[in-house]
C-alpha cells in the first residue's frame, strides 16, 4: 500500500507489534564461530552456560536454526506500554541540509530508560521470573541498560544489583538516581565488594573502570547468591534477537509507504541496536533480496571494528565469561576517560563481527567533537536532544545526505536514533564550555589491549 | 465509532491534529474580569499591552468572543514534529490498585522540553518572528518553560534571554545545560543584571528567587532592547488558548472509543495545563452538555486556589505587569525552598480562577511526600517517571480510583501527565534519601503574601 504524503511520524498500531523476534543467525550461511568455555576452550554447551545465564536465554543464544522465535504474551503486554516506537521522517533536517535525500530515523528514546535497551531488559527479566529467580546482577556503562533493567525488575518484582562503570557514575549522578528510584542497588565499579574489584583497585587505584571490570564484578556476585543470575544488555546473540523488534517495526512502517531504504546506519558499541535495527533487512540481503548498504558507526576512541582484531576474546576484564570470536580491542582495553559518548565496550557482537568480516556491513569511526556538533544541530532542527551514542549514527547519515547534494541522488537513508540525551548533559556541558577534546588511541594503547587477547584456535 | 478493546495508547493521525485552538473564554457567560493597566488601574487596551507583548498574542488575549481561533500552518508544521501526543490507558496502574475505575492520561512529556509547555512556546515564537522581532526574554522556574522556549527559538532563529529562579538553577544544572545547548542565555534570578534584581538582592541577599522576581527581571530587559519582547509560559488567557490543543486531541481520542470521562484532573501552577486539558470538556459543560467533575491539584506549599484570595494582583514581584483578578497568595509570596515539585507561582490563571470562583472546578492541595510516593509507584507500574508537577494530578487520580473500589463504581478518570521527571532527579534523590520534608505555609507566611495585594476595585 503506497500513500501519497509521508507523515512526520509513522506509528504502527499496537496490534502490529511483531509477534515473533527475528533470528538473524538462522539466515547466515556461515554462522559466527561458537562461544568457547573458559576452562576448556571447547564450544559451550547448554550445560556450560547454565550456571551463568537464564535457561530460556541460553536456548535462544544457541539457536542458529529457527528464523522466528515467538515473543511470549507477557512480554508483548509490557512492549505495549511503550511500543511501537515511531519511525520519523526528518523533514526539518533534510530542509536544513538542502539535501535531495530522504532521511528516516527509528526513535527508541521515548521511554523512561531513554533508549532501546528496554526491549531486551523486559525479555530477560520476564524469563528470569518464569525460571523462579529472585534477583539479578548486571553492569552498566552510560546507564541506559541499568535504567532499563531496573524498570523491568521493578515491574516484575525482582531484586537487582548493578555495577556501574565508576567514571560514568560520577559523570551521571542522575542516572544512578533513576535506577535507585526504580529500586535497584547501584555500586560504582571497580568496588571493594568483589574479589576481582579489589584486585583491579589494587593494581590501578585511580581507574575510572570499564564495562569489562563491571561485568566481572556482576558475574562474581551472581555466582555467590542463590536464585540469582547475571544478565547482559548487549553483545550476545539473544540480545540482538530481542532487539530485532526495532528493525521489524521499522520495516513494517516503511512498507506501509512503499519506502525501500538504500542505506541503513546504526551506532555500534556492543552491537545490539545495530543488530536489531538491520535484522529483517539483513535477512533479506542474505537471501539476495536487496542490496542495502549497512554502516556501523563507532567512536574513534573505542574502535573495535575499524581497529580491533577478529579473535577469540573474553567479554570481561576478569576473564570469567565464555570466549567469543569477535572484533576486539582486548579485554584490558579501557577507553580514555575524556570519551563522553558511550559505546565504550572493548568487543563487538559476534554476529555483527561475522557479518562485518564477511563484507555485509561497512564500519566507520567518528571523533567526538564532530558527534556533539552534529547532535547540537540535530537537536535544533528535529527538536530531539539525542544521546551521544545515537549521534554517532546521525553524523554518518548527515555525511551521506550531503554526498547526495553533490550527486543529486535521492537516496533513502535510515538510521537508528537509539536514545535521548537527557542524562548526558554533563557531556553537553563540556561541549558547550569547549572543554571537550577528541581522542584517538595511540598504537601503544591498542597494543596494550591486544596483549590481553589469548592466542587460541581461530584467532587470526 | 466504538471499538472493542481500548489500546494502551490511543494515537491520532497527524492530519487529526486540530486546525483551531478552542477559546474557552468565549463559552463563559460571565467572563473573567479584565486586566488592569498598572499605571491607571483601568482595563487594559490593545495599546496598553503593545509595549509588552507580541501583537497577535494581545489580540488573542483580548478575544472573548471567537470560540475557535485558527492555528497558522507554520505552527501546525512544528506541532507535527512531536504531536499528536498519546492518550494512554493506565492498565497497569488499574491492575496494581485493583480498582474497577478506568484511568486515562494524556502524556505530554515525549518531547525534549519534557512537558506541554512546548505547545505555547512554538506559537509565541512563531508570532514574534512574524512580527519582525529578533529576540525575546522570559522567566523559568523548574525549567520546562525555558527549555521549550529555547527549542522554539533555536528552530525559528530567535535570540533568547532566560531568567531562571535561582534555587531551581542550582537544583537543576542540567536544565540550564539543555537551554544553553539550544542557544539560550540563562541567568539565575535575582541577578545584578537588572535594577529590580539588584534591589531584591539588596533587600534579601540570600533569597532563592521566585517566578515573580524572574518575571520582573525579564520584563525590565525586554523594555531595554529593540525588537525584543517578553513572553510568558502560563497564566495568561492566550497561553490557555494554545494549550487547548491538549484537550482537543484528548477529546478526539476518547470519542474514537466512545469514552465519556466522569472526572478530569490536572495539576495547577499557573493553570495552563489544566486550562488546556479541560478546554473542550468545560466548553461542553458550560453549554450544559456534560456533568464532568474537574479537579485542580496544587501543592500544599503554594496553595493559591485553596488558600489564596480572589483579588486583583500583579503577576510579578516588581509590580510591572498588568493587574489580573485571580486567586493569589500575593506577588511577594515565595514558596519554601524545600518545595521541590514545581507549581510555585503565587497566582493562578484568571480563567481558571473565575471558573473555580463560579463553582465549575474543584481544587485540592497535596503535600509533597505523598506526591513523590505516588510518583515512584506510578513509575514502577506505568514505566514513566513523572515530573513532580504531574504527579500532583496522579495523586488525586489514584485517590479517586481507590474510592471506586469502595463504591464499586467504574468511573472513567482522566488526568494530564504534563511532563517527565528526567530533569527532576535531584528532588527524587532527596526523596530516596529521606531528606525531603513536607511544608505548609504558616498563617504568617500567608499574611505576609497577602499584605502585598493592593486593595483595588473588585477586590473581595
Amino acid at each position: 500500500m503506497k500513500k501519497n504524503r509521508i507523515p512526520n511520524k509513522i506509528y504502527l498500531a499496537e496490534n502490529e507489534i511483531p509477534k515473533t523476534w527475528l533470528n538473524i543467525k538462522a539466515f547466515m550461511k556461515e554462522k559466527p564461530d561458537p562461544m568457547l568455555a573458559p576452562s576448556t576452550y571447547k564450544p559451550c554447551t547448554y550445560k556450560d552456560l547454565e550456571p551463568v545465564f537464564c535457561k530460556e536465554l541460553i536456548k535462544q543464544e544457541l539457536n542458529g536454526t529457527d528464523k522466528e522465535i515467538e515473543i511470549p504474551e507477557g512480554i508483548i503486554e509490557f512492549y505495549k506500554m511503550y511500543r511501537p516506537s515511531p519511525l520519523i521522517r526528518a523533514y526539518s533536517l533534510e530542509k536544513a541540509l538542502k539535501t535531495p535525500a530522504e532521511i528516516y530515523y527509528k526513535y527508541e528514546g521515548n521511554n523512561t530508560s531513554g533508549s532501546h535497551k528496554l526491549n531486551s531488559a523486559v525479555a530477560q527479566v520476564y524469563y528470569a521470573k518464569e525460571e523462579g529467580l529472585t534477583s539479578l546482577t548486571t553492569e552498566t556503562g552510560a546507564g541506559q541498560w541499568g535504567t532499563a533493567l531496573s524498570m523491568a525488575c521493578a515491574f516484575y518484582g525482582m531484586e537487582l544489583d548493578i555495577f556501574m562503570v565508576k567514571i560514568s557514575s560520577e559523570q551521571k549522578p542522575y542516572r544512578k538516581a533513576v535506577m535507585e528510584t526504580y529500586g535497584a542497588r547501584v555500586t560504582p565499579s571497580p568496588s571493594d565488594k568483589t574479589e576481582i574489584g579489589r584486585k583491579i583497585l589494587k593494581d590501578n587505584p585511580t581507574t575510572g573502570g570499564s564495562l569489562g571490570c563491571a561485568i566481572s564484578e556482576a558475574l562474581e556476585v551472581s555466582f555467590s547468591k542463590d536464585k540469582c543470575k547475571y544478565v547482559l544488555g548487549s553483545v550476545l546473540d539473544y540480545v540482538i534477537l530481542h532487539q530485532s523488534i526495532i528493525g521489524q517495526e521499522c520495516k513494517a512502517a516503511l512498507d506501509k509507504y512503499g519506502i525501500a531504504p538504500d542505506i541503513i546506519i546504526g551506532c555500534a558499541g556492543g552491537g545490539s541496536n545495530l543488530g536489531g535495527l538491520i535484522a529483517p533487512f539483513m535477512a533479506d540481503k542474505l537471501e539476495g533480496k536487496n542490496n542495502i548498504r549497512f554502516i556501523a558507526v563507532e567512536p574513534a576512541s573505542c574502535p573495535s571494528l575499524t581497529h580491533g582484531r577478529y579473535a577469540y576474546d573474553f567479554g570481561d576484564t576478569g576473564k570469567m565469561t565464555p570466549l567469543m570470536r569477535m572484533y576486539t580491542l582486548g579485554s584490558n582495553f579501557i577507553p580514555s576517560p575524556n570519551h563522553a559518548g558511550g559505546l565504550r565496550y572493548h568487543g563487538m557482537s559476534p554476529i555483527i563481527s561475522k557479518l562485518y568480516h564477511d563484507g555485509y556491513i561497512d564500519a566507520v569511526s567518528v571523533e567526538q567533537l564532530k558527534v556533539f556538533k552534529t547532535a547540537e544541530m540535530f537537536a535544533k532542527t528535529e527538536g530531539i536532544l539525542p544521546a551521544p551514542e545515537s549521534a554517532h549514527a546521525i553524523c554518518i547519515a548527515v555525511d551521506e545526505a550531503i554526498k547526495c547534494i553533490e550527486t543529486g541522488e535521492k537516496k533513502k537513508i535510515l538510521f537508528g536514533l537509539t536514545g535521548n540525551g537527557y542524562f548526558d548533559l554533563s557531556a553537553y556541558i563540556d561541549y558547550n564550555n569547549k572543554t571537550m577534546t577528541d581522542y584517538v588511541p595511540t598504537e601503544a594503547d591498542l597494543q596494550n589491549g591486544f596483549n590481553s587477547i589469548l592466542d587460541i584456535p581461530h584467532n587470526k
